[in-house]
C-alpha cells in the first residue's frame, strides 16, 4: 500500500510539513508497513521554501538582508536537491510577519531584501530561481529589489528616491543600466495565483494595500505611485506593467519582476507540483491525503487542492482530504472536486484556538480512525 | 450489505431514534441498497420506552398521573409489538425533567404517579412490565408508588405519612394488606445499571440526592427517613433492604420494587437488547455503527457500547462509533472495547450547543464520509 501525503499548512496552525509528520503517524499505526511518502505542499506562500527543500531533500542558506523597515533581518533562501534551484521566499526579507501590527505602513516598507536574496543566489552561481511571492509588507512595486540588484530610479532634479511606495510618485527616470548582468543569464519563475493587475481599483494598492497597513487616503497615494511608475516604465522600455496578469502580486514586485528580470509568473501550486515531480510521484500510489485549515466553497475555487485532484485524478487515484473546519457539504467535495471523502481533525466541540495547538495529535489520531476503516 | 444502526442517545442533543434517520440517511447516500436496521438503544433511562416501542413496532398509551410534586401531569407508557409487555419510564411520572431547578426537593416530591403507571397498565390487563427507572426526581423510597397501589403507611399514631422523603422518618408501620393484586400475577424487571445501596454514604440519598435538589442536611435527613423505612421493613418483611444491590436506585424505588412487587432488577441494555432481540439482528449484519454524546475513558466501563461490542465481537462484526466529543485515544477504544473505529460528528470548532443544535445534519455528513471510505 503506498500513501501519498499531500497537504497545504493548516495556516497559522500547523505547517504542511509538520502535518504530513503527524498523518504518516497515523497511517503507521494501522498499517506499519505502508510505502509513504510525503509531500508538503504550498501555494507560492509562506511554507513554499521549506516544503520544497523537503522534499527534495535540499538545503537551505542563511543571509542577512534588509528587512521591510531597514533593519537587517536573517532571512534564508533553499538550493533544492537539484543543487542547481534555488527557492526564494519574498516574505523570509520584506513580508508582513516581519513586522509588528503597529509597524504596518507601506509608504515606507521596502523590498530592498529581496533583491539581497536574489544578489545572494546569483552570488553562490545559481541560476535557476523560484521566488514565492506571498505575504509582502511592501507596496513599492519592486523598486525596493531592482535597486538591491543595481537599477537607479531618479528624481527629476536626478537625486535618488528613497525607500517605499510613497516616492514613487516622484519618480522621473529609471537608469537600469548596472542592473546586475547575470539577471539575463537567469530563469526566474513566479509562484503567485494572484491575478491582480498593478493599478486601479482591483489593483496591488486596493486589494492587498489595507492588509499592509494601508488607509484609504495611503491606498490612494499608492496607486498613484505605481502608476506612475508604469508609465515611466512604458515610456522607457516600451513595456506597460498595467496590462500585465498578476502585475498587481507583492505590491507590484510581480510586474517588476517580469519586466525587468524577465521572470514568468506560474501558479503556486503547479510550480512546485513540477519541481516536486508530483505526478511521477503519485501515479501508482493507491491513496492521497491532503487537507488544508478550512475546506469551503473557497476550497472549489482554490489552486491547492484542485491541483492535486486534478493529478489523481488523472491516474485514478482516491484523495482523503483532511482540515481543521469543513464548512461544505461532502456531496459537494466530492462531486466538484473528486474527492473520495473528507474529515475535519476536531474531536468533539472545541475552540478554534484548541484545534491550532493540537492540530499535530489531533490529525494522527483522525488518520488512524480512517485507516482503520480502510483496513476493514 | 447489512447495517445494524444501534447508538444511545446524545443526552440532551439528539435522541437515539433521530440519529438512526441520520445515520441511515448518511449511508443511503452512499450506499442507497443498503438494508439498513435501526435499533436506538437506551440504557433504562430517558427514551428507554419510545426506543422499545419504536423498535419493536409497538404502540403507546397516555395516562394522567400525578407529577412529583402533586400536579397532574400527561404521562405515556409503551405497549411492544409483542402486545404483552409494557415499557414503563419513571421519569414520565415522576422524573426531574418535570420539575423547574428550584422546584427540585426531594423531602416532598413522590413516585406516587409511577405507582398510577404501574396501575394503568394492570388495568389495561398487562402482566408483563419493564420499569426504567432512570432520571428520578424522587427519594421516597418508593412509598408513592406503593401508595399508589394500595399500600398504606402509618405513624406511630395511626395517621397517614405524607409523601415525600421527609416523612418516613416518622413511619411505624405499613399496611400492605391491600396491595393491588394483579402485582402477584404479574413479572416486573427493573432496567437500571445502579448498583448502589440504599442507605449509607454510598447510598441513593447520599449519591444522587443532590443532583435532585438536596442539601448536605436534606442528604442526612433522607438517609436516615430510608434507614427507618428499611427497618420497619426489615421487621415486618424479614428482608434487609439495605442488602439488596441496587437498592438505592431511583431514590430507593428499587429496593421496593424489588421487596414488594417481586421485580428483578437487570442491566438496563441488557433488558433492551433482549428485548429487542439485538443478537438475532446484528448476527448476519456486516457492520454495526453505534453511538452516544461522549466517548471517553467512562465509556469504558459503561455498559451500553460495551453490551454493543460484546454482542458484536461474538459474531465478529465490526463497530463504528459516532460522538458527539472524543475524549479518548482510537487504540484505547480499538483495544479496549474491539471497536473498529470511531469519529466525532464536529465538523470543526464549534461550541456544545451548536453540536447539540445541529447534530441531525452533522451525523449524517459524517457517516455520508465514512460510508464513502469503506466503499473504496
Amino acid at each position: 500500500m503506498k500513501i501519498v501525503i499531500a497537504p497545504d499548512s493548516f495556516k497559522g496552525s500547523i505547517s504542511a510539513k509538520d502535518i504530513c509528520t503527524s498523518v504518516k503517524r497515523g497511517i503507521l499505526r494501522v498499517f506499519p508497513n505502508a510505502d509513504v511518502i510525503e509531500i508538503p505542499l504550498a501555494d507560492g506562500g509562506e511554507g513554499t521554501m521549506e516544503n520544497m527543500v523537503y522534499a527534495t531533500n535540499g538545503s537551505k542558506r542563511k543571509v542577512e538582508v534588509t528587512g521591510p523597515l531597514g533593519h537587517k533581518v536573517s532571512a534564508e533562501y533553499g538550493v533544492l536537491g537539484d543543487n542547481e534551484t534555488v527557492v526564494i521566499e519574498m516574505a523570509q526579507a520584506s513580508g508582513l510577519t516581519l513586522l509588528q501590527e503597529h509597524e504596518r505602513n507601506p509608504l515606507v516598507t521596502t523590498s530592498f531584501g529581496t533583491g539581497e536574496l536574489i544578489k545572494a543566489a546569483l552570488d553562490e552561481g545559481y541560476r535557476k530561481m523560484i521566488i514565492g511571492i506571498g505575504g509582502s509588507a511592501t507596496n513599492d512595486g519592486g523598486m525596493g529589489m531592482l535597486k538591491a540588484l543595481g537599477v537607479k530610479f531618479h528624481k527629476k532634479d536626478g537625486s535618488q528616491l528613497s525607500e517605499g511606495g510613497a516616492s514613487l510618485k516622484d519618480l522621473d527616470r529609471i537608469d537600469a543600466a548596472y542592473l546586475d548582468p547575470r539577471v539575463k543569464e537567469s530563469t526566474i519563475m513566479i509562484a503567485s495565483d494572484v491575478t491582480n493587475p498593478l493599478c486601479g481599483s482591483n489593483g496591488a494598492s486596493a486589494i492587498f494595500g489595507p492588509q499592509k497597513g494601508a488607509t484609504p487616503e495611503m491606498v490612494k497615494a499608492l496607486d498613484e505611485g505605481l502608476d506612475n511608475f508604469s508609465k515611466i516604465v512604458h515610456t522607457q522600455k516600451s513595456v506597460d506593467m498595467r496590462e500585465l496578469i498578476g502585475g498587481g502580486a507583492a505590491g507590484g514586485l510581480g510586474a517588476t519582476l517580469i519586466t525587468f528580470l524577465e521572470a514568468e509568473l506560474h501558479s503556486g501550486v503547479q510550480v512546485i507540483m513540477e519541481k516536486l515531480r508530483f505526478e511521477d510521484q503519485i501515479k501508482d500510489a493507491d491513496l492521497i491525503i491532503t487537507g488544508e485549515g478550512r475546506l469551503d466553497s473557497q476550497t472549489l475555487s482554490g489552486k491547492l487542492i484542485n491541483g492535486v485532484s486534478k493529478m489523481a485524478g488523472k491516474h485514478e487515484i482516491p484523495i482523503i482530504a483532511l482540515c481543521g473546519g469543513l464548512d461544505i457539504e461532502i456531496s459537494q467535495l466530492v462531486q466538484e472536486l473528486g474527492l473520495l471523502s473528507a474529515f475535519s481533525i476536531a474531536p468533539g466541540p472545541c475552540t478554534l484556538e484548541e484545534a491550532m495547538v493540537q492540530a499535530a495529535d489531533w490529525i494522527s489520531e483522525r488518520v488512524e480512525a480512517i485507516m482503520r476503516i480502510i483496513k476493514f
